[in-house]
């Protein structure tokens, strides 16, 4: 198949290696030459010539633009669309209403990789490796014979607290849910009802959050170590109320979109496994 | 408070020593001599007595008696709901419709213990332990080393599967479902795809099933390994198709209520912790 | 190769079996009809033939007749050597003093398998399996979640702590080097000094003991608590005063040979592997 | 007690801490105000009021003056010694000949805290969490599920083995010793065999070194997949051929002193246990 990649961050790039290593024609745009050799092509071409068209994992921060981390100059989202025809498809991550909009009208078909629940539980994986690797930058201790506190139970918590545990430290895994806490409990890690927290958080020396709400407010924070760090992997606003940890001289760390930080390769496999699936459902082999 | 535990196995006999050490009056009744002695104890004046009615973890087998398997005699179920009073709680674990009509025409409340999901998963662990108890006594081999497959990855299958790992089996683990393959693989197990079961089926050493519906069919069955095993978890009928595996000479195991005896005393631990909840949610302390 | 095996338990079965699939000749002797089908063979011809004559794992029990116990007759050692030639290799486990003077005067050359450290550090898997085994079998608990206590850190230790944690049991080791205590704080273990395990030992559920002297002695014993169950796997006479601990009514079971009994079949691979070693130091291919 | 610590690095700093925490009186010399705000302090008071003088864990590069990583000026060895009298014991790590010559010739009581044993094996915590936070550093991809080697089964190779197999890499061990393979496959890893690692090692992601001696030389990198990374933990000259790795384009770093960077704190704690016990083998409480 020929593909077209137009914008996205480092996992765009290592995409489309993955995708010429199997065979396939990639062609790039939206990159500037010190990511990929595409200065002669054009837009217009690219896309004539592409089944598949691929955006960025973050379609787009204001729905005008496309995002493109790696490239000095623009694009426009519409232009994009009104260059693609009918039987093309256009892959991407958070496509919002207003695109969605759009490509209806265009009557192009558009798939949202976030939406692909086997993508965002990998995704899990390189987050949780970020988290990790992050907590090991900023800790003057090891994470082995630390207590640990992972806030939440999803996707992401999940993953979390097994490593954590597999490198030896001593996890605990708050939960809101009576179920969540007969799992946590069997997987071996100490649970915490989430309505108790504040009488178990002193004794933490880091705190990952994954919750995506407001659980360390300031009467949380104030029972918070004064020598703990707190790493927040929930999406913007996030679940801790930075100001007040900042007035408690706790250190704080708002770590977002670590999967293409931290695992630019890693995450780009798993994105590729995922177009491979949408295509295989739509007749493609 | 005064509790009273009719019937049931060694999970009941270890629950009322547990309710007794913190302090409860517990009251016996069905069961001989030799596993309680109650001898001189009468129904009427024990459920008269008591405040919580304690019932087998599975109520009936029939719907007219109490399960009682530590017990000489026959207990009717009609006969414990006519003694029983308004203000008094039946527990026990299946109670099903009939028995629901019964106790609501007397207007008692009953509680069915297999519906609190906390204790459903606890129970997984003590049937992970006493499935692997199983495979060791059952196998020529260790686990160590062993391929070793876990059919679904539901309550069961997750924490099997994570023991087995830890014991150091090359654990493999199907499912239907994309989203469960991309968690089976993020806790580092091999995923299978159910419907590619049968590429992958003849290298296992052991198989333990988890899934409710027949997955082990002739035609999967033809491909297994003539020196496997096969331990079936799921409740009656199963997942195998016991009389083709019999013919094939493929041993297979069905190993059901396990919890009650492989580790008792775990299971009438968390029996008690779910009790506990249930009265705190209706307002006892 | 032609290569015989004489006497031994069910480990020297399938080591035969896996010897055939590995395309060697191998004939029997030592085993009654319903384990082997041998009745026609006769001693001197299968040893007359044979460049390798393989015994028990372990030898002898008396230095005079070889270890049958699936044999319901009896074969004389020195029967056997008298029968073998100067270029025939003797394979066994644990050839004692005697047995090597008679081999010598005979220019035989032995080998025992017992001291090849490769051998002896894979035969600590079955062993481990095996003592996990009956501690399933014995304890009303699950080891999930229990205190476990394994007293040494040696091979036997180190695999055993290793599949009990896991299992996902809070795991004890004691020994009496501070680098060995380093070591099990490294792996995530509670570790105890010898010294110190009068005053660690009464919150343990169960006592694994590896150590071949008497550690669990009467000062000791008094301590532990009664529901406890103690497994020693130290050969004989065993690290546990039995008859202390019998009076104190604390179940004791003293495990030996774990490996032909747990899993033979995985034993025999192992065996199988040490004797390709043996071999190739030797100059066979 | 009055300690004085002379010299260092950051776990210096944290030691004396953690000493302070416990109730000693620190005195600190050699430190810039930044670290530790010791202006007015002199040194011959310090050692004249301290009954322990702790140097750095590195104690000198020349054996002329002391390793003051921390400080703009120069601490001669024979300047501290002159201060101290034969009540007094001086601790520091890798105290060399000449040091030890001079400490003789004035009656000062010197220990060496690298050659005490359970601080090295404790040392190797750090280290490899250092080694996996420097891989998630430079790796585009997760060490979940990436072919991971660790070479050399020493302290280190130990405990970064099980952290890695922990956060669910594929974890290789290569060993020169027969016996070190069955350990490595008794742990769950994939044992390989130093003089096989020429036939293994293309498959790699990521390698890291622990023998102190040329065991990555021009013929195995020849083999090293060129998107692999080699970090090297043996101490100088390390144990790959940096150059030929640079000319093969093949990333190496050379990872030193990692304790004291990733978790000072961690290692200051370490230094703190085995100061104690070197305290209480000479008779102080």
């Amino acid at each position: 198949m020929v593909i077209a990649i137009i914008g996205g961050d480092l996992r765009a790039v290592y995409l489309g290696k993955l995708l010429n290593d199997d065979g396939h024609e990639v062609k790039y745009f939206g990159f500037d030459n010190k990511y990929i050799d595409n200065t002669k092509d054009d837009l217009e071409e690219i896309i004539d010539r592409s089944q598949i068209v691929i955006g960025p994992l973050l379609c787009s921060n204001d729905n005008i633009y496309l995002s493109t981390p790696l490239y000095s100059e623009n694009i426009e989202l519409k232009k994009v669309f009104d260059l693609m025809n009918k039987k093309q498809i256009f892959i991407a991550g958070k496509i919002t209403e207003p695109i969605i909009e759009y490509t209806s009208l265009k009557e192009i078909e558009s798939v949202d990789l976030l939406k692909r629940e086997e993508l965002t539980i990998l995704n899990a994986i390189p987050t949780a490796e970020g988290a990790i690797q992050l907590a090991m930058e900023k800790m003057p201790k090891t994470l082995h014979a630390s207590n640990v506190l992972v806030m939440g139970f999803g996707r992401i918590g999940k993953i979390l607290s097994k490593m954590l545990w597999g490198i030896g430290a001593n996890v605990y895994v708050s939960a809101r849910k009576i179920y969540d806490l007969a799992y946590i409990k069997s997987y071996g890690y100490n649970p915490i009802l989430m309505e108790k927290l504040i009488d178990n958080i002193s004794g933490m020396d880091i705190i990952f959050n994954t919750v995506p709400s407001l659980v360390l407010d300031k009467d949380v924070l104030e029972k918070v170590n004064k020598s703990s760090i707190i790493i927040d992997l929930a999406s913007k606003p996030g679940g801790v109320d930075f100001k007040e940890a900042d007035k408690l001289d706790i250190k704080t760390y708002h770590a977002l979109a670590l999967p293409g930080k931290s695992a630019p390769l890693t995450a780009a496999h798993y994105i590729k496994q995922s177009i491979y699936n949408i295509l295989l459902e739509r007749g493609y082999e």
